[in-house]
């Protein structure tokens, strides 16, 4: 008979996982088995603890639905959204890096064309981002399309608010035949994530900033390349030291020159100061 | 500025935990980030595969309610909970072990006398469970309150059935001077655990059985003792090598005499063939 002991347990549990009938979910199972254990085992898990951390669990569960995510948050805030795609997205250093999805993209978004407006009346400072999406060896890539959002002035995003029935600070932008893009939206403001559930609970028993810095999100998806999921960041903007879901690279980091009202990149002309930021996307090749 | 790469992400995420408040919160929370981030390197967690666990999370969190605790399941059919209880309860081997709380413990159970029928007539064989409570030292401990619960022959236990509103199958009974205990009910049966919900997934995935062996729990919070949750399981049931839950130790297996209709441990009579089984309860000093 089976005598469970402090010191056998963890493999006799490592035994019976490693019978899933899929290798990769055995090898998935008790890997999770065995670095689960050591944690308990490392710091002497109490009983009263092993229970608060079931009800944060049942929380976090409870609390997420289709707008808010908060497993996902948990993930993003321990650091474990970043190393996954650091794994995951071994790119030439000549490549644009990638940077978390997080959990706001809505699929779908209205295809806009060059220089449109995807900020449509919303306040926030006019921002015109443009550049090209290239190879690695500088070609352009035309035909790309660039999947973009960012939050607004609340430093909110569509999904978070009940109310919004249309697209909402997103579009879909193509590169011209030259590989050029160029977005007409407002620039984002930083805003903290959500701090009344339980990954705030956390975050406020502790000195960890529980905000993000000013980031506009794309998502390339381009034929025989490498997809790319990022953000661009404000040069200058704060917590770009301190961003809670690990997100910033110094290479994504772009500089917003103060424009006076006159012409824009796209060969239009706007009535008010304005931002310009220039960045070109570098696409590895699948 | 902060530049995250594959190599230092663990370091950055242990540095901000750590600067949690209270020191066993800063403990627990950078000893998880390492031993997550070890799992994910170690498995070379993929991005689906990352994004099947966050919906994992969620259903489990979803399915759970007070009736059904599934992130308990979770612990328990990975061998965390029998790890933890292993490691708070390192007793004297005289001493009666401690095995899972499991998530069916209802309070306020009603109080019984000394040979009461705590299964009120619900279809089963009659079992007569009795015997002493007593210290190390073979001392009787008198006014013990031994609080005791079982599933019903469908393998359900009160909490389960939506439409029970009086005590099923559970009561407490209080040791008599000489520390003796006696219990009349009906002789448990092994059942599986819920199989509907994601637990049930990943289990059906594995040959692992989703069978628990019969058996009848017991908790005694007797002060001046340290505080004892227990199974006592019925020798020779299906069942005994395989738990589910790992909650199986030799020391809890007893033995169940068959007996022919007559006088019954309480000094009462029985019409019916029933079962004797007789276990003595140690409990270590505090």
């Amino acid at each position: 008979m089976q005598l469970v002991t402090e010191e056998n347990i963890t493999d006799l549990a490592v035994e019976r996982w490693a019978t899933a009938h899929d290798p990769r979910t055995a090898e998935l199972m008790t890997a999770l088995v065995r670095h689960l254990h050591a944690f308990a085992r490392e710091v002497r898990l109490t009983e009263a603890e092993w229970m608060a951390a079931i009800q944060w669990l049942n929380r976090t569960g409870q609390i997420s639905n289709e707008k808010r995510e908060e497993f996902i948050l948990t993930s993003d805030v321990l650091g474990l959204s970043m190393l996954v795609v650091q794994m995951n997205h071994q790119l030439d250093p000549r490549a644009t890096p990638a940077t978390v999805l997080g959990p706001f993209h809505i699929e779908g978004s209205p295809e806009l064309k060059y220089g449109d407006d995807m900020s449509q009346g919303l306040p926030g400072e006019p921002l015109y981002l443009h550049g090209v999406v290239k190879d690695l060896d500088g070609n352009p890539v035309p035909d790309a399309v660039l999947d973009i959002w960012q939050a607004d002035n609340e430093g909110l995003y569509e999904s978070q608010h009940a109310d919004v029935d249309e697209a909402r600070l997103r579009g879909k932008y193509t590169t011209r035949e030259d590989g050029s893009y160029c977005v007409r939206t407002v620039a984002p403001l930083g805003y903290t994530i959500p701090v009344d559930g339980p990954v705030g609970e956390l975050i406020t028993k502790t000195d960890i900033s529980h905000f993000r810095p000013a980031h506009v999100h794309f998502l390339l998806n381009v034929p025989g390349y490498e997809p790319l999921i990022t953000h661009l960041f404000q040069e200058g903007a704060d917590y770009l030291d301190s961003d809670v879901v690990f997100g910033v690279k110094e290479e994504l980091v772009v500089h917003y020159e103060r424009r006076e009202p006159g012409e824009t990149p796209d060969g239009g002309t706007i009535d008010q100061p304005w931002f310009e930021a220039r960045y070109d996307f570098v696409l590895q090749p699948r």
